[in-house]
């Protein structure tokens, strides 16, 4: 057996389609760009990773629990969190084609051409004044280095390009019936500021002492000018968020702490420690004194799955100042001159990951194809290697043959085993096939009903990554593939 | 012990917010009309009973599946779906006090006037007129019968109505970044379109057979006119949606097997038989040829917690219309002749519960206040007697005192148990404080250790319920607990 070579998105994006991963959204009126829905077996995948990521955090951590705070927020939160006024990206349109561009995206893929021309001084120096411009937001030189460095449309073919403008990533609505007591709102653009907001509820009614977190996960929407690579960067996207309350001054400590144990938790689930690294930010955002990303081997390179950071005090502070609402915590324990540390507004670390890129990655890692048998028996065999507790199924349970009652046993078995695990019965065609129908959605065990089992209530679990057979009885079923499916697995490996 | 009567929602919402179940959303900022957030144990109940209903429907049933369709969808959907056109409250304003009403609310509130008057004749009549009118969108008769019935506002107290308009429930917003690009697209109303635009997707990539189900969980929105009663009526909600596909002229019998399933599956959640009801539709949805709620007696009365909806092949048929591509099935099953039944547009049993109205039933039904002990020791106890597979946390493990090494050795049962189910660890009050706390966060387990356990190992377990307590071994702890608040009890039970 071996493995063949490197995965491309449109395998992932066609397996996906094709075995109830991943649809596009609104398909049968063509579509809605940067908008995907889970399939049947997507949704399953995708639940069971939040969960996992859920029970990592509120289960295992005694100071870690949840909320799920509504999308729609008073608008003044965004005004707080820097949102209304700085969530912009910067845009150009060539006149001749009339498409659009984010300037900076332009930039970037000259550096990205410099570097493979054997360039990469000149790349990093385009780079450098690309960030200076954007950071003094001057929109105007940044349209003089895309001419000056004769970036050209790849549609036109021309440099006839317009202003730079910010556009506003954040969504609005209108809420309320009519002029008088309607009000702009927007679809919150991150989980994060539905806990900061909730903050003192949290801290009070749960009795909670700092160091303390609060997790979340939830969807949140931005309006993307160009949104791509399948389900890595969509309009509509959900989150995974964990903000921790910490004493300040003990945010590097905790920041540190924060990168191994999330680093763990990608492992604990199945992603080898090759495909993922951590990638330091060269630039912080206006919020952060430290921030890491963890990223991921996807098939089109390293990309950014989990972002962790050192947030200070920015957001409680925004919104003390905002709201008029003190957002304060009494730290009654001693310091070192044996007094309370007092009054504070807590500092936050934050891990956030993205849950649809969670299940991106696990869906590229469990692709896998390799070549089964020699000779002229050679033939290439795909299944989804699935972490046991993350597998859409668990089991499916497949009568040999449909007849002499070996069908009926078989359903009282699935019957027998449903109400613990998700188990599938099929016996729709040959064995063989049965199998691989099971392999391409990633079902760990396939238990097998033979003339064997209506003599002595024995069965073959046939294994999905090795396809190896061994012989267990009915009344082990339930015991033995719970304790390979169960969380728990997942949890303790943390 | 005795129970005392009737619990207001006033007592719940009180509850709610003071130990961590529901908060109002963006609180700080003088919260969000009609929008809550979920605490750190009102994300724990919601998500268990969203847990119970998703394996309810896609574990226990081999032929029912999932999905998570995104919730901005294609607006030809909401075109198709009726909701363009159709989806309208009828409000009027008082000129003087500017105040909006919805006028059949108005119309609805002087029926009940007239029944509690004694003249129910006169509230049916009412009642019966007011669904004539709307039939015939006869806004301009309405607003008369308002007036001929001298119903005033009551801010101001005068009948000085406006022209009685409609209102579209829906919100909108724009995606895409240009005038050229971008269009209008709506939050979604529902979420059961998502799986009919998908049936075709899922009936494919998973080789389903009529008849079979998809199963889906989401946000949706409408922008009430007028939202109230707590989070029975927000502007946000979730839905838990069940489309079954079957074969036309199926529909009674489906319909009926539907309603005693989903009635089973409440009263396994812990709903008492008595405080739930059928009500048959008196008037169908332009979509349905029958129709049923399930209601549960909050504390304002018996209300729609879930609704069962014969659906017909409307929603299919329109989408194929729209979108021209056939939503059509083939069933090779034979008919009475010994021909296949063939190609058919399938109909559709819809089962929709509203996940905040199941919660609000659930948190409601749950809330207990008894009397205990008595004389001069008898006191009120507040507990919520939530099933176990419900319950925010599972245990709590207390040290009866904190020196000794009984800290030290609760600490280390907490983190026996915490992989296996949600654990939490209290050692800062009188022993009785601390049952009190978990009584009224309906933790069904307090685990406390005492100096005989640190001779034999074993530990007492008392009951939330019945506050009786029982010694057993701390070895049995992981094994005993974790068969009572496994989510497999409530499958079990329906």
């Amino acid at each position: 057996m071996s493995q063949l070579p490197a995965t491309s998105l449109q395998d992932i994006i066609g397996h996906a389609k094709e075995y109830g991963f991943v649809f596009p959204s609104s398909e049968i009126y063509d579509g809605l760009q940067a908008v995907y829905d889970y399939g049947q077996n997507g949704v399953e995948l995708k639940n069971n990773l939040k969960a996992a990521w859920w029970k990592a955090m509120t289960q295992l951590n005694d100071n870690i629990v949840g909320i799920d705070a509504s999308i729609f927020m008073h608008p003044l939160t965004w005004k707080a969190s820097g949102h209304v006024d700085g969530f912009n990206d910067p845009m150009i349109d060539n006149k001749d084609s009339k498409k659009r561009y984010r300037a900076d995206q332009l930039l970037e893929g000259k550096a990205e051409q410099y570097e493979a021309e054997g360039q990469p001084e000149k790349a990093k120096a385009l780079l450098a004044e690309m960030g200076r411009l954007l950071s003094a937001e001057d929109l105007n030189g940044v349209r003089e280095l895309i001419i000056t460095e004769n970036i050209k449309c790849a549609v036109s073919g021309t440099t006839n390009w317009t202003e730079v403008r910010q556009f506003n990533l954040m969504f609005s609505t209108q809420v309320g019936s009519v002029a008088e007591d309607s009000s702009l709102i927007y679809l919150r653009p991150e989980t994060a500021q539905g806990i900061f907001v909730n903050f003192l509820n949290v801290q009070k009614s749960g009795r909670m002492k700092v160091p303390f977190g609060i997790a979340q996960i939830g969807k949140a929407f931005r309006n993307e000018i160009v949104a791509r690579q399948f389900i890595f960067r969509m309009r509509e996207f959900e989150q995974m968020e964990m903000q921790f309350f910490i004493r300040p001054g003990t945010e590097m400590a905790w920041y540190e702490t924060w990168k191994e144990t999330r680093l763990k938790f990608h492992k604990a689930i199945g992603l080898p420690a090759e495909k993922l690294k951590f990638h330091d930010h060269e630039k912080l955002a206006h919020y952060a004194n430290a921030a890491v990303d963890i990223e991921y081997e996807f098939p089109f390179g390293f990309r950014e799955m989990e972002g962790i950071h050192s947030r200070t005090d920015f957001d409680l502070k925004n919104h003390q100042e905002l709201s008029k609402k003190k957002q304060q915590y009494f730290d009654s324990e001693l310091d070192e001159n044996g007094k309370p540390f007092g009054n504070y507004i807590p500092y936050v670390v934050e891990t956030s990951v993205g849950a649809d890129r969670l299940f991106l990655a696990t869906f590229c890692n469990a692709y896998t194809v390799e070549t089964v048998g020699e000779g002229e028996n050679e033939k290439q065999r795909t299944f989804l290697k699935l972490h046991p507790a993350l597998a859409p199924f668990k089991a499916a349970v497949l009568p040999l043959v449909k007849k002499d009652g070996l069908a009926e046993k078989a359903q009282a078995i699935a019957n027998s085993l449903k109400s613990s695990f998700r188990t599938t019965y099929d016996d729709g065609a040959a064995i063989g096939k049965r199998y691989t129908r099971q392999d391409l959605i990633g079902t760990p065990f396939c238990i097998v009903i033979d003339y064997q089992t209506m003599e002595d209530d024995t069965v073959t679990i046939r294994h999905r990554d090795t396809m190896e057979q061994e012989r267990v009885a009915i009344s082990e079923l339930k015991e033995k593939i719970g304790y390979e499916v169960a969380v728990e697995r997942i949890l303790e490996a943390i």
